[in-house]
Order: C-alpha cells, then structure tokens, then sequence
C-alpha cells in the first residue's frame, strides 16, 4: 500500500532524501513539495509547489518538514499533528522552542513525531535512547554536536587554516546552517543539547537556560596552549543528573588523547552516554551532509512505517516538564582585555596572570555567566580537564608567549 | 497489566537481569527460575526450579534464556516460539548454529525472538542495523567483539601481563565465557560475526564457513612489533559486501592510532558500520559483564512489549538464506617454525626471512586457510594495515631481535 508524502523544503536535507527515497524498492516520492523562493532556478524534472495547503490538500499519511525557517516549520507541523498526521522533521531549532506543545499535540491527536536527524544528523541517538536506554537510569549526556564547528577546529588544528578560511570551506561543503554563526556561536549545540535533555532525563530546560559558549573568540594563543600540551579543543556540550537535578553546558574543551571525543574530527558528530546500568556507550558518525541527514529522515519514515514512535518514557506527566538548571562551577581557562571581566566571573581562582596585555586565569566559572560572556568580543573561555594542573597551564602559556617574541625580535 | 516471565539461567547474565528488574517500575520478575546444578547453593530468598517444563506449565507470555548450554538452549527456545511466545535470549553459540530454523519459527507461529544481548552484550548495533541502517545499503560491518579477549590485550599490552596472567584476570571478572578457549581463539566471534552478517547483508553464511584466527599463539615479538611501531594488535572481526559476494574474517590485526578501534580497551567492544547513505558509524560500549548484558536482555523484554520485533529487512526470503563466502586475500604477516607452513598458506609473498629459527613473511592469505592454522599451535598471523610496507615490518623484526640479542649478551 503506497503512502501519500508531503515535502516541505528541498534544501541540502530535502534533496538528500529524495535522492535516497528514488532508489529504494518503496519509492516513497513525495506527491507535493513545498519550497519558498519563487525566482531561484529548479530541476524541470520535479514540480513544485509554493503553497503549504497543497501538501495538506492531497491529504499525505506522513509530512516531512525539512525547512530552514523556524516559524514556518511550527505551523506546518502542528497544523500536521492536529489533523493526527505523523511528521519527520530536521529542524532542531523548532523542535527545541515547541517540543511541549508537540508532544501535547501527538497525545491528543495521534499523530506521532519523529526528529532524529534534528541532533547528530545520522546518529541514532534519540532512537536509542527512547528504545535501549528506555529503562536505564541515565546519569550524563556528552556530546560533539555541530559537524560545522567541528571540522572549523580541525582544519585549524590539522592544517593550520585560519578561522575564516575554516569557515569558508565549511560553508562550501554545506556542513554550515544558513546563518553560521549559530554554528559557531553553540546555539545550534544548544538546540540540541536541549533535545537530549527532554529524552535523556524527561524534562523541558529550554535552550535559553543552558549555559552556552561558543567558538568564534578563539584566539591563537588558546591553540597553540593545546597543542603544546598535546590536547586539542572540541566545542563539547555536557548535561549531567544528579540528586540535586539537571546541569548543562556547552563550552570549548581541552580533551586528551585517551578521550573517545579525541579522535572526532571534520564534519563527525559524536555522543557519549553515561548511565547506571548499560555504563558507558560512545556513538560516532556524520553530523551533518546531505546523504547523512536525509538517510535519517528516511530511516524515520520506515520506523513510523513499522509503528515506531517516542514514549518520552523518562517523562513522568504528572508532574510539570519544564525544569530549573543548577547552576554549578566548570573548571575553565579565562583569557580577557579586562581584569574586571575576570573578577567578576571566575571564583576560586588559582591565578590571575597578565600576559602582554591580556589577563589569564584558571578557576570556576557559573554556567549562567557563559552565555552573558558569549557576546563578548573579547572574552575566550576554555574548560580544562581535571588532570591539568594550573602550573602545567601557566607554564605553557608562558612557554607560548616567550617563543612568539622570540620570534617577533 | 503485568506479563508474566519465565527464566531459564540464573549466571552472569541472569543474576544481571534480576538485579535491574527488582528496581524498576515494572518490575518483571521472573515466575520461574530454572537453573541445572541441584547441589549449588543459593541464594535462599529466590525459588529455583529444576524442570523446564515448570516455565511452560505457567503459560509465560516472555521467555529469557540465558543458559551456558547450548542444545537446551535450542530446545527451550524453540519450545517456546511453537507456542508464540516471545523468547529474549544472550546466547550466540546456539542462534549462531539455529538462526534460519528459529526464524522460521517466528513466521509460522507469530512469537518473536529478540537478542541484543548476544552481540556486543550492550551495544544495540542489531536494533539499530534493524531499524536505522533498514534501508540503508550495508558495505562493511567490522568489530571488536569478544570482551575477554580485548582484556587480554590490553593488560598484555598496558600493563606487560603475561598471556596467562591476563587470561586468569578476565576470568576472575567475569567476562570469560566458561570455556575460554572459545573467547580467545575466535570461535565466540564467529558466532556474533555469522550474526551479524544476516542483520547487515540478508545471508546465513554459518559460522564454519568465518575464516578465524584467534590470539592464542600472539607471542612476544608480534607484541614488540606492535610497539615499537606505536601500533596495537586488537582482535577484529570483518564482513564485507560487493558485487561478488561477501566476505569474512576474523584476526589479531595491527591498528594505528587514528583507527577508531585504538583506543578501544579492556572488556569494551566496538562495532563499525560502512553504508551507502548513512556513511560510517562507530558505536563502543561494555561488551560483557552482568549488568550491561542483563541490561541489553531486559531493553529487548521492553522493544517487545513496545512492539518492536526484527523485520530481517535484508533477507530476501524468495531466495535461499544460505550463500558460500568468498575467498579473497588478506595482506598478513606470519610467523612459524616451519618454512612449509608458510610456502603453502602465503601468496603473493613479499619477503621470507628466517630470524633466530622462526620464519617469518609478509604476504596474502586465502581466508579458507585461516581456520585450519588456528589448530596449529606455532602459528602467529598478524592482519597489516595498508600503509605499513613491507620493509617497515622487517626493520621492526630485526631491530627487536638484535635489542633482544644485547639483552642476552
Ligand atoms: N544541512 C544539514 O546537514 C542539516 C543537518 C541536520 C539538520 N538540518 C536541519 O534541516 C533543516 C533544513 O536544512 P537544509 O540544510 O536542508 O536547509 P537549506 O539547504 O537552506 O534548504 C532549506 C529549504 O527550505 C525551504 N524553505 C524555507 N522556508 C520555507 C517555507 N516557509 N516553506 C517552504 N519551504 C521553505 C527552502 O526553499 P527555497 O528552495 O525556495 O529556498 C529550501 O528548499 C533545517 O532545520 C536544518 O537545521 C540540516
Ligand atoms: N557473561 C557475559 O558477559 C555474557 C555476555 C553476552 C552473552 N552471554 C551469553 O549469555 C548466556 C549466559 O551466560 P552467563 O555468563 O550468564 O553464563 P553462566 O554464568 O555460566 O551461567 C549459566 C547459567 O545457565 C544455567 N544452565 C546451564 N544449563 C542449563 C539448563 N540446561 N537448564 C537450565 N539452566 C541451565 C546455569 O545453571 P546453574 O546455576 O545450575 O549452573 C547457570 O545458572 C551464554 O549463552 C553466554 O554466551 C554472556
């Protein structure tokens, strides 16, 4: 029994998924596809349609919402759910802001919603942890979430490009949402991150209260400190449960060698999962790509198909979802113009250093601070790993700053 | 409504399941325990049964069967499915020699058989090859997939045990199955590898038919080999498709550090996908131990009750499960007493060098030939990765050999 599909967007994602949906032995072609700008240039082997209530209007079995606008996405989504429709979408950044109202909307209508490939791309994440973790007690979430950001550090990492051209070269890849600096700034990440928060530990934090920063300020000496000490930096985001409740972050990390995230480079997504009984798992693979993405979104299909869909089995509905963070310290390097910037942010410090012209420090820092220093121009925020000592990290400072001065004389 | 449970096990795997299921919300405590041994003692609190039949008699609506036998396994399970009772079990040996009779058994009485416990213990690599990778085209599935042998590895490698040092070890743990020899010599693996290959490529290939070579023979200089080349030997189990078929093999190979397998210690296993759209994937996790498999056992008891069964979306059931494996080369490096062993197993040779009464080659192996030395007790193969040349390998030898010779002097 053929399925009616409804398309919204033919974007890297929608493209990829028609493209893999052409070869099966289900064809499942969409009847209607919906796109946006009317003058941009198309393929004439394909019609499209610029009118939402055309989807709706053949009446579909499933609607695929692979939009880039967040609004839009909403609409068409829960306009789906309300006529008991189920919907795959990609769109993380709509899935982060509505996700109550959405699962309201598959309760009362019967619509299911499925997303896996709105975080990790091709990582079955949110699936496993709905099914093989739907009984585990979770204990903390880890994850390298942004295939953009993260080929940005390693092409600067393995070979020595610059910010810009990293960028540039993501983008050319379409790795790169369409306003990158949600990739670089970690509001992306925290979309995401935010996802797995709901799925992982049953609550709804909300995207706004997870202490977020980026990697746009990276600066060369935070590099050159990491490669000295044989570490290399990921934008790593991390929520953790304990008995006290939720804390979640997403900041610039040092990660060692023997760190499963080490080995994570170019467009890779990655998730480590720590939990009571299963212990620990790590998931690796493409985080982002047309092929990728839209190979979830099919796979999302044949698993609805198959009668698949969330239990959020780790929400307990009769209490509320939405849950307050704690607002516990992260360990970080600071680096500032400003003195005061670091005074007023970093408590138990172990030192404050100054180094021509820029104070160091090493000490904590309360998540909440992360995002307000986030907007900063000049403010650059490294969390450390335990073993590194503060000395071992002024010694390599020191080490960098003698080395470029020797090198400027 | 509470469902009732029959056990048949109560090792490792069992006292696992029972420990995580006492702490649930739904607690499915098992109705009937039946275990072998009438002079074990036990714990008093629980009631055990000698007699199968006492499972059946209570008309369970699931199944465990965690047992260490292997033909009663066969029995229980297959008793079970007549009856349309859905049968969760961790044993590979017994799936590994009854897989094409138990399924179908599934299709003629409706239960359904689940088994994520019996590959990579906590990994869910076959739900997801089931429900993610469904239509996704499969290319290459490659693993570390015995927890005790990994142990072994790694303290011969990062700590200097001894063989039988390590081996005493992952006993006293708990990861070795009851004979080990199963575990280091391969033959556990190509029960999970013979698996897996009907989940990733649709054919029942029959464990015999997987050349293997385990780590039994591994002497001291393949493991000074392996370190002087700042590389390690881990134990890695292959199955490739293409257009002429499939492939199969499972041997100590050498892996550099950027192999995601590298870093993979002690009693983790870790499986690596290769498909058409969803690209690579790399999932590690504990690939034994009582909780994380009886975790595995009571997530599969929670995929059932969701509905979840396997499709076996691969197996194309209009033509014969069974297919001969290909036979292709294996670029290896061994070592023997005996020149003979070497001319008739070694193709393609690029050299033979004769070092203090051993001789050893680099060359290619025919897979068929692979089992037949693993009899062998003077016999040590070593799979290469493509970048270390032939002369590399040689260097290394007699630079080992020589240092050894000083230390005699
Ligand atoms: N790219 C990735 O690797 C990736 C990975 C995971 C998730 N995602 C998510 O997947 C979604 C799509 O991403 P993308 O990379 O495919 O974006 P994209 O390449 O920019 O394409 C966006 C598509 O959406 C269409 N569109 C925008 N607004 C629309 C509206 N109101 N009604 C109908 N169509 C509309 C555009 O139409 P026009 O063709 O007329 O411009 C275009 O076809 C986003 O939510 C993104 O965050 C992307
Ligand atoms: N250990 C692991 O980490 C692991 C991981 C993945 C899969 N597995 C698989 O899981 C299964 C169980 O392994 P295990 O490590 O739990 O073994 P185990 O510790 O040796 O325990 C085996 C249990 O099976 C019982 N048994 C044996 N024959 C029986 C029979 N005919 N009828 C009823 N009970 C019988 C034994 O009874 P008594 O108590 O009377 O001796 C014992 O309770 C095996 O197939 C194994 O390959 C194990």
């Amino acid at each position: 029994m053929t399925k009616r599909i409804g398309l919204f967007g033919f974007g890297v994602v929608g493209q990829g998924y028609y493209q893999i949906a052409k070869k099966q032995k289900e064809k499942w072609i969409p009847d209607t596809i919906v796109v946006k700008d009317q003058k941009k240039r198309r393929s004439s082997d394909i019609r499209f349609s610029y009118d939402s209530q055309d989807v709706f209007d053949k009446n579909p079995d499933y609607i695929l919402e692979l939009i880039s606008n967040m609004e839009e996405a909403y609409e068409y989504a829960s306009e789906a759910l309300k006529r008991g429709i189920t919907v795959i979408s990609a769109n993380k950044k709509m899935l982060s802001a509505h996700l109550p109202e959405l699962i309201n909307l598959q309760k009362v209508f019967g619509g299911k919603l499925l997303y896996e490939a709105s975080v990790a791309a091709g990582i079955p994440v949110i699936t496993n942890l709905e099914t093989h973790f739907e009984e585990d007690n979770i204990i903390s979430i880890e994850g390298i979430l942004n295939g953009s950001s993260n080929y940005i550090l390693s092409r600067i990492f393995n070979n020595g490009l610059s910010f810009g051209e990293a960028l540039r070269l993501a983008q050319q890849k379409g790795f790169a949402e369409s306003d990158p600096s949600f990739d670089i700034n970690g509001s992306d990440v925290a979309s995401k991150l935010n996802i797995l928060i709901l799925h992982a530990f049953g609550k709804f934090v909300g995207e706004k209260q997870i202490a977020t920063f980026g990697i746009q300020n990276l600066g060369e000496d935070e590099i050159a400190l990491a490669k000295s000490l044989g570490l290399k930096i990921k934008l790593i985001a991390k929520a953790e449960k304990d008995y006290r409740g939720i804390s979640a972050y997403i900041i610039p990390t040092l990660v060692e060698e023997s760190n499963p995230f080490f080995g994570v480079e170019n467009e890779y997504n990655a998730v480590k999962i720590n939990s009571e009984h299963l212990q620990d798992q790590f998931y690796q693979g493409k985080g982002a790509g047309s092929l990728p993405t839209g190979a979830a979104v099919y796979g999302d299909l044949i698993k609805a198909r198959n009668g698949f869909g969330y239990n959020y089995s780790k929400v307990n509905f009769d209490k509320p979802l939405d849950e307050k963070l704690l607002n516990l310290g992260v360990r970080v390097l600071i680096k500032s113009k400003s003195e005061e910037i670091i005074e007023t942010n970093i408590f138990s410090p172990e030192f404050i250093k100054c180094i021509d012209g820029f104070y160091f420090s090493v000490g904590k820092i309360k998540p909440k601070n992360l995002s307000k220093l986030n907007e900063l121009k000049e403010v650059s925020l490294l969390a450390l790993p335990d073993f590194l000592t503060s000395s071992d990290v002024l010694k390599s400072l020191e080490g960098i700053k003698k080395s470029e001065e020797l090198l400027f004389k």
